[in-house]
């Protein structure tokens, strides 16, 4: 393989010349670069990238951190950012926690190393301590990690509100939703404390049933169910992500339980498994899509240096009327 | 932030001598290197990990190239990749293709730049006239690229077979196989001319329903689905992966079609799509997290110089009784 030497050589020029034609950095007369230029085609030169990028203290990579990407909201997440990062230049580093907290220690530590340019970050494994001193950059999907550190996410409460309400319009008389451990500052547990508030005003039972911490394999859901199946026989209602709701209709299919005619059911996200289960499941869709945009949005603005006025985003919901609550 | 010659300074000893004790190459008397070790605490100092990657030759990157990170085969092939590459020391980039050949070029790029140390490829939008003057580390799945470029797949032919047998052992009539584009050299599409074969050995019809051209969406399987239910209402076994099996119960539910009253399904892959419809589907599963680790290994071997002895490596298939089949 051609080196930078090579083509110096070839063109009668110096390194330091060649290296600016290449980084399109400092003067070189007409002549010049197009003697370099044809014995870079010459030669078949391709730069190192990794020279390249360390002379201009950019990586060309963004680091996006999940808990799991086999679960349908974040690989959609995943899908959508990288699209919008591919546009921008970059390349996406997927950074699995896989429930691990030193994980997520690794990959804040890319950033520090400079291994990456910056982050979006959708986990909650770490103590938001060690993001205090972080000052790359850095956003949030759906966690509140400090003020220096923008957050992106839903407005879950109307969420909570909708898929209340669509229960409620249903007439049922005991249900059941499914929260993840509040222990972490995420503005999505909004949605549990508005949906609860909600049903109780209606005089109506509301089980709040809580999730393994961090279990986003199937097998975590489908245990839930089997478990919620056996111990709640009499629920009539049911508030859950997508994934879990596939799980909870079949757990309660497999004991002779249809919906919408013994129980309803709304599901949170709106990925594409919300779309498999017969009848259409009623659902509140995240726009995962504009999630993704508006974190690489704010990303860009970190890395190219500018201000950021907004640190709270907020992006609607939307609702889906399925057929598993009434119209 | 400190840098290297702050370290130096402090230390009193040539950035050389830093360096070498950084890299842990190269002599360096155990006084001394007792003396930069106390400076780089003393300092909070981190080594720019681009600049010694530059100095090892590596990046510490692999890319992995799918269709499209949503489509729940890829999901887990690249959680279970993920998890290998880490343990492996290795960071994954994800690089999909979203149909588009340009970004398979731009892929491959990215390791000619050595921007990646490898590649693991389980695309086919591109030539494999462009994988022929390759010389760097590459894993081919389910996809032959050149005698020297290792593939890694599962046991097709068996797969074909054992759907077929269910569905002859069922007594279907008339059947279906949903199949992608054969003008690709992939070990998969030995799955279809077996299941084909043995069908028609039992005087049983057998449709053949081309897919769209790398289409991995979940709109491309149900627009599939929704065709299928029209132009074929009379089917009475399917043969499709996964989440196209999962697209088909849905439209086939749709029009009062119940399995397995009135059809019987066997679905391909095994991931957790495959776990949602009730019944339970049968299933051919792929071993997806060995299909990881055996492409991880083979990549790591041509990363480290070894010689890799056999480039076409199969593994096994597993047959999961569900009830959407006669057992």
């Amino acid at each position: 393989m051609a080196t930078i030497q090579d083509v110096a050589r070839t063109a009668h020029v110096g390194v330091a010349t060649v290296s600016r034609v290449i980084n399109e950095n400092g003067y070189v007369k007409a002549e010049t670069k197009d003697k370099v230029l044809r014995a870079i085609r010459e030669l078949n030169y391709t730069p190192n990238e990794m020279a390249r990028n360390l002379y201009h203290k950019k990586t060309g990579i963004v680091a996006v951190l999940i808990p799991v990407v086999s679960h349908p909201f974040f690989s959609e997440f995943i899908k959508e950012t990288e699209k919008v990062l591919y546009e921008e230049g970059y390349q996406t580093m997927i950074c699995s926690t896989f429930r691990q907290q030193n994980y997520e220690e690794h990959y804040l530590d890319l950033l520090n190393k400079q291994q990456v340019d910056g982050i979006i970050t959708g986990v909650h494994t770490l103590d938001i301590k060690h993001y205090q001193n972080i000052m790359r950059p850095i956003v949030a999907l759906d966690r509140r990690l400090g003020s220096h550190i923008p957050c992106v996410a839903v407005n879950h409460e109307k969420g909570g509100e909708l898929a209340a309400e669509a229960l409620i319009r249903s007439g049922c008389q005991k249900v059941i939703q499914m929260t993840g451990h509040r222990s972490v500052s995420s503005p999505s547990n909004a949605r549990h404390e508005v949906f609860e508030a909600l049903i109780k005003t209606h005089g109506i039972e509301c089980i709040n049933y809580l999730t393994k911490w961090n279990g986003f394999e199937y097998g975590d859901y489908s245990s839930a169910a089997e478990d919620i199946a056996e111990k709640y026989p009499d629920i009539d209602g049911v508030f859950a992500t997508d994934i879990m709701a596939c799980s909870l209709i079949h757990a309660l299919a497999k004991r002779g339980k249809i919906c919408p005619r013994d129980y309803k059911i709304v599901s949170y996200d709106g990925t594409f498994a919300s779309r498999i289960p017969y009848p259409c499941v009623t659902t509140i869709e995240q726009p995962i899509a504009e999630l993704a945009s508006v974190c690489v949005g704010l990303l860009m603005d970190q890395i190219q240096g500018r201000i950021i006025k907004e640190m709270n985003i907020q992006l609607d919901v939307h609702f889906r009327q399925g057929q598993t609550t009434a119209s």
